[in-house]
């Protein structure tokens, strides 16, 4: 199979989310790409490209077996496989992911939470203990972490990527608006809450310009 | 011009964002569009079609004026414009985003937090009394808001959608991870943080697939 693109991926955590969310409420055995189409608010052609892409084929009317997209799609996305990360960052927005617990679904497994604040190590977070940073590189051997979520301010943001990547975790979530400098094996996923903004004030300045 | 794609519009956020970055340090008069890919990792193709659909055109090998990007897609993507903001739910996510700060530059401005517990209301957020989510509706009208920001737990987020949806907000952002139903008119941005770790589980399930 060839690499997915980041688009793709992110529209089969959709249909993911979306078989799932549907099969919670009433068993489903099958589901048309013109149903999840509607639902997401795609093009229902976009649909079945991206499921013919990990090997799913429709029939007919009848459309898709819900059972085997799901498998298919956890498979193709690794879900089933545990991650195990470390937050970094016990302020607000450490907090808020930790407290989230949607992760589990995932496959994601949060190890332990850490802060170089004194007043905030040693206290209860979510039911962690909040841990010093200078502690990372050893916890991250000996527990095998492969991820790292981080949520600190900005100025700290590149040394700590530096000590995560030394201490061999393989991939990055970074919330701190900043681009961070890593070896190319390892993968960086920025999440810019600002990305989001581009289509509300976009939608928002057609609306003032309608009024004029 | 025709509307743009949310895609479009993330893309020329984040050259907007990398040109405000990279003028910040040193003043740079013209880029091109090789430079803007290679530090973005897209295609420089792709940048000159983003720049031709918002009018913008280089000139061979000096490429584009920095200042003339800036100014257009600011105007495009409505930055300039004041756009007054809510955010509802005083919980880690609701103060993350007030601490967060960084919405001046995109013209948002945040006018008010709200929760439903009575232990938070009256105490003080980021520097802002968080209020009753019963004062929310006269709070809107009263203070022309154009956004709610949705930071609430699932359970209650489709009945504070329509509240405010009713007291005439235009747009929803909305953090809680569910799906909200509101009239055509009303643009709602869904902020899930499950599609930002596709890219991840994706990533690192490779890597498992390579040790074996």
């Amino acid at each position: 199979m060839a690499r997915l693109k980041r688009v793709v991926l992110e529209r089969l955590m959709q249909y993911y989310r979306f078989l799932n969310r549907k099969t919670a409420s009433r068993p489903l055995k099958t589901i048309t790409s013109a149903q999840i189409a509607e639902a997401l608010d795609v093009d229902p052609t976009q649909v079945r490209k991206d499921f013919g892409a990990i090997g799913l084929v429709g029939i007919g009317r009848v459309g898709y077996q819900v059972e085997e997209v799901c498998c298919t799609i956890r498979r193709v996305l690794g879900l089933d496989l545990e991650k195990r990360a470390v937050i970094i960052g016990a302020g607000r927005l450490g907090g808020a992911l930790l407290a989230y617990g949607g992760f589990d679904k995932y496959g994601l497994r949060i190890l332990g939470i850490f802060d170089n604040d004194p007043r905030k190590i040693g206290r209860k977070l979510e039911g962690y203990t909040i841990e010093p940073v200078r502690t990372l590189k050893p916890f991250i051997r000996k527990y095998d972490i492969e991820l790292a979520i981080l949520a600190t301010p900005v100025e700290v943001a590149q040394t700590l990527a530096d000590r995560v990547v030394s201490a061999g975790v393989k991939a990055i979530w970074n919330f701190a608006p900043t681009r961070l400098t890593v070896p190319e094996t390892v993968l960086v996923r920025n999440e810019h809450i600002s990305l989001g903004l581009a289509k509300i004030t976009y939608f928002l300045r057609q609306e003032h310009d309608s009024r004029e």
